[in-house]
């Protein structure tokens, strides 16, 4: 697959994910603004792709202010807003923290421009590395013939390529097991049956679409041998934010005694939050839930919920893939030991 | 709410509800393989619904083969298939049962057809009433204050009137208590999010429409105090088959120790089958996950399961509240009394 998002020009091309895969429109950020923009109306989602678009969104803010006689100011209040165009996905912050220290090192905006390109860049490559990384450390866990369920879109689509959840599945794929996938439809937005349904077929992959609430039957059917999904934001005891339905799957595996892994980069756990209660969940439009394709599927006078991620508890969380190993309870323990072992690195 | 299933002028007039609450569209049945249509195609679903339905089809049938020779043997034959219409609600096997004897014992297929259009009138009636009477013995389930999740539409149009699950829900809100509703969208048909939303929203009661996968966060922040769903089959030791995702809200309730209620006639118990694994679970086609308003909503080379039920265990089910009152563990014992009682008034 060609990559989804490409620095040309000057600008930003990214694949607009809202229409795929029945339309492939791209859209151009050529400032700041639009980049917040594509994260906050899911043109782009998916929290390690929230972060890279978000780095070269840093890149648009300095070349936005580059003629500005106050552009420290400007570009660390763009880099704010920035940080504010969705609150979960804890990447988003993570990406731009790395750029903003350079606003008071960097002598002009122009310079400080090309030192967030070049950074970018490396975060974008750096970001499908560590997929590819963290696949085949998952891989490990995954039989010789296995069916996976996994929700919503945790794959080349959510991140600069490969993905994490979708990762494991590649790198299991290429190893030569016999894999099936169960993607759920993950209604609102349908990131399941529009896009993993998608990646995957485009790949080669046996995968089926099923409805979000036949879960529990597929499982209790025993067709379901694992199940993996991505993470927006992960604590640091373990408890995992991700997307709408994610809590219910995690204890529905348990019931059943289902392994359920997450797979996510190390720049997806949050070590300033103790928990998952602490983690911001959005809460996004109803007429998300209430129109589809611009035609409204319910009646008028009624709302609807839109929580747009839950938290699975640790507790039924049975391991965590990263690039750096599979972290496993006590995650506390786990997460605390990972990052001392990656700063000896 | 005006009724949604009317005898008129020999013909069986039916509200489509394939397009509800979009377009309010009449169909009518003029054989009985029109009614089997209907049942089949989803113009009319739940399981009481289905039933009514089935016992006008046999009025249909007795008409269709009024002037034929061997008219016991078709009309017979017309039952069977009106029966396989659709393999897991029983209500469907139920009301032909009430029926076909009187092929044997009555004098002539026109006769058949007026003795017959009597009994389905009654049956019609008496399901409302059932309803009505339902209702109130689940009333006292629901405290003075309380947000109620169901599932699929068990309401007035899933039964001749006021529904069962909704039916509850009417008389608790009848009776002055503070009620709001979740209504799962239930995809793929979106029974929920077209039907229940539709209708407790026209008769004023506040109801909120929420994607089948929020359930486990919905109830993990406390939004629900208990789950109520209709039937399409229960099975002699309590066993409930119901819409596809019941037993996902089954497993959740259980986890949050949240009431988890089935509401249904007692004519949805099947005690013939000892188990809730004797339920045969239909399949349908994954053209109804994949396409939405015939406009296809998935990538062309993928498919979908469509299991249309799910079978919750009788140890997730708190209660099974019927029209004589509601039944609790264990039901082996408790279903096996009502009907000696049954059988006894």
């Amino acid at each position: 697959m060609e990559s989804h998002i490409v620095w040309q020009n000057d600008r930003l091309r990214l694949l607009d994910q809202r229409f795929l895969p029945e339309k492939t429109a791209w859209i151009e950020c050529v400032s700041h603004k639009d980049a917040a923009w594509a994260i906050k109306s899911m043109i782009v989602r998916g929290a390690p792709l929230i972060g890279v678009t978000a780095a070269f969104g840093c890149v648009l803010a300095a070349d936005d202010y580059k003629d500005d006689p106050v552009w420290r100011r400007k570009i660390d209040a763009a880099l704010t807003f920035l940080s504010k165009a969705r609150p979960t996905a804890v990447n988003l912050s993570w990406a731009i923290e790395q750029m903003r220290p350079d606003i008071a090192s960097v002598a002009s905006a122009s310079l400080l421009r090309d030192v967030w390109l070049e950074k970018a860049l490396a975060i974008q490559k750096k970001d499908e590395e560590i997929c590819r990384t963290l696949g085949k450390a998952g891989e490990r866990l995954v039989p010789g013939k296995a069916t996976i369920l996994t929700h919503c879109n945790a794959g080349a689509l959510a991140t600069a390529g490969y993905g994490t959840a979708l990762g494991v599945i590649r790198a299991a794929h290429e190893a030569g097991k016999d894999i099936r996938v169960i993607a759920d439809e993950t209604r609102p937005f349908n990131q399941g049956s529009r896009l993993t349904a998608w990646e995957l077929s485009q790949d080669g992959i046996p995968v089926k679409i099923a409805c979000d609430n036949s879960a529990a039957a597929l499982m209790k059917k025993g067709l379901v041998d694992l199940v993996i999904t991505g993470a927006d934001r992960i604590a640091a005891n373990g408890d995992t934010a991700n997307k709408i339905g994610t809590l219910g799957l995690a204890i529905l595996a348990d019931y059943y005694d289902i392994p359920f892994y997450i797979a996510a980069p190390l720049s997806t756990i949050d070590r300033s939050l103790s928990s998952g209660d602490e983690i911001p969940i959005e809460e996004r439009s109803p007429d998300e839930v209430l129109f589809l394709n611009d035609k409204r599927i319910a009646p008028d006078e009624v709302s609807a919920f839109n929580f747009a991620f839950d938290v699975a508890p640790a507790s039924l969380i049975d391991g965590i893939i990263t690039e750096k190993g599979i972290l496993r309870p006590p995650y506390d323990a786990s997460i605390a030991n990972i990052f001392k072992d990656s700063l000896d690195a």
